[in-house]
């Protein structure tokens, strides 16, 4: 259950945010794991490219996703309440681009293979590793909706390296 | 303002989470920088790592951190209602680790050199991008809070690769 409550700052002074630029600047030096995301179901089926993707806890495992209220893929994914998180490798900078641009939906899901998670949503088959989740709250903040997702399926492949976004542009990793 | 609510699964019945250990072993799947948070104020100096920090909007400018309620530096955190985002560049290894660890609170910020931000929040002096930051929302998830960051400063360094933790190990990253 969610118990989200103001905290005052602590002058109890508002101080003034940067500049959506200069924040735009300090978080292209944040480095982070390029994902897609996946829904369907009554919303029917649709997708978006999402670095803002993290753990929360392991009990429940839960990790959450943010999402832009007017992003294309919103209605569908607050429709279907099931999404895959999918981490990309290396050779799949396309389906990233696709699925982070203005391609129509059916556009976007053919450029790769998916299969059917427990949950409905669909898995890309050949991503790093698969989160299969079931929305389970939704908090709103600002422009965007943070989802809670619960996991029932974790689906690893045999990929060795991440893909990953830093300065503005995708880098592979290796373990 | 936060208005989350809860959402049903589609199916109406609850699908059974997957066991710690197999989230655990995809989450190590997921790269993610390594940062340190750090808080200073009323409620006294505390910082710990986290790879669980990701960008949620940039109007206004706000990211978020996870935090787990039990961890040492949650009662400070709390009431100094300030933190710094501080992301690691190889060669923070070892601040990564005592941060991370059981290490009393001065013998961590003993290991770098730091000023203060805007809010009263440490910066970590040689980092490779800081976040000052207000807490401006809590949510409860599970053993988790998730804290909601205004950022009112940004101070960026001259580093040129990033920390990142993937298939739990540090590896460094390039633009």
């Amino acid at each position: 259950m969610t118990e989200p409550h103001l905290a005052p700052s602590g002058s109890g002074i508002p101080r003034t945010p940067v500049t959506r630029e200069i924040y735009r600047n300090g978080m292209a030096s944040l480095a982070a794991a390029v994902n897609v995301i996946a829904s369907d179901g009554p919303g029917g089926r649709a997708g978006f490219t999402a670095t803002a993707v993290t753990s929360v806890t392991d009990d429940p495992p839960t990790l959450l996703v943010c999402l832009n209220r007017t992003s294309s893929a919103a209605p569908a994914v607050m429709e279907n309440k099931v999404v895959s998180v999918n981490a990309l490798a290396p050779g799949h900078e396309t389906v990233s681009s696709l699925f982070g641009g203005k391609t129509p939906m059916a556009d976007r899901f053919a450029a790769a293979r998916w299969k059917a998670g427990k949950t409905g949503a669909p898995l890309l088959e050949d991503a790093l590793v698969s989160f299969d989740c079931e929305v389970t709250e939704t908090v709103e903040v600002g422009t965007h909706f943070i989802l809670m997702c619960r996991v029932v399926d974790v689906r690893g492949g045999d990929r060795e390296q991440a893909l990953v976004y830093f300065r503005r542009a995708y880098q592979a990793v290796s373990a």
